[in-house]
């Protein structure tokens, strides 16, 4: 993907790193920079309902990052798609956290969709799920 | 929302329509006229890493269809968000299926992505994951 990437690949990976380095630093100031601070984005946490509008998810967000002592996410982009000012990322994700003085790993499926706005790339809707372990064999697939 | 819809949003809400008429109708010919058949296009089913390409998300619904007697989703259409070429819905599922003489429901949460293409929108992105019952009430958000 490296090879031939655009410029405007570049910077829609640029936001999707932006945003889980906020992420993994526990940073609200930098979770702001990445969204678009309107009250139609959207972000589904693993196993919960959407949460609608920037003021939910940065509550959220804020919840977490308070009752969170540590948290490592390696990601893989797995594939990205750019249609004229809409982007989306789709994402694995391990987390390894640490919260209470107790570590859990959890395995995630993330899609991520950015709106380009004044030239910038911007978060607007995050919806994550847990997904199995990769060492864990396909089985049924249940919708 | 109805009130003051375009012929866009009613396009997107109409192939929307089409896609849980397609589940629930458990009929793959249905399913393949809402899909754009290409290698790109993505499903999360709940609790799944992401299927890529056309081929793989046919077969995951072959798989579904070929396992269920019976399914009935009661959809809740949460938001609408157009962009030139791209428009994202989210939707809330409850889902009642029948597998082996034995009933299901589970409650799921959608992103659902479609692109414009000659003048007609079509499903690139299905992300669905677990949801809490309704009658939850939320508790902690975890990421």
């Amino acid at each position: 993907m490296l090879e031939t990437m655009t410029k405007e690949e570049e910077a829609v990976l640029q936001a999707n790193e932006n945003f889980y380095r906020a992420l993994q630093e526990l940073s609200l100031e930098a979770m702001e920079a990445v969204w678009l601070p309107e009250d139609w984005v959207r972000c589904v946490h693993p196993g919960w309902e959407a949460l609608e509008g920037w003021e939910a998810v940065r509550e959220s967000f804020q919840h977490i990052f308070a009752n969170t002592q540590f948290m490592r996410i390696v990601v893989g982009v797995q594939a990205m798609r750019i249609e004229q000012s809409v982007a989306w990322v789709s994402c694995s994700e391990k987390i390894t956290s640490a919260a209470d003085g107790r570590f859990d790993s959890a395995f995630v499926q993330a899609t991520n969709i950015f709106h380009r706005r004044n030239g910038s790339w911007h978060l607007v809707l995050h919806h994550a799920s847990h997904r199995p372990m990769p060492e864990q064999a396909p089985g049924e697939v249940v919708q």
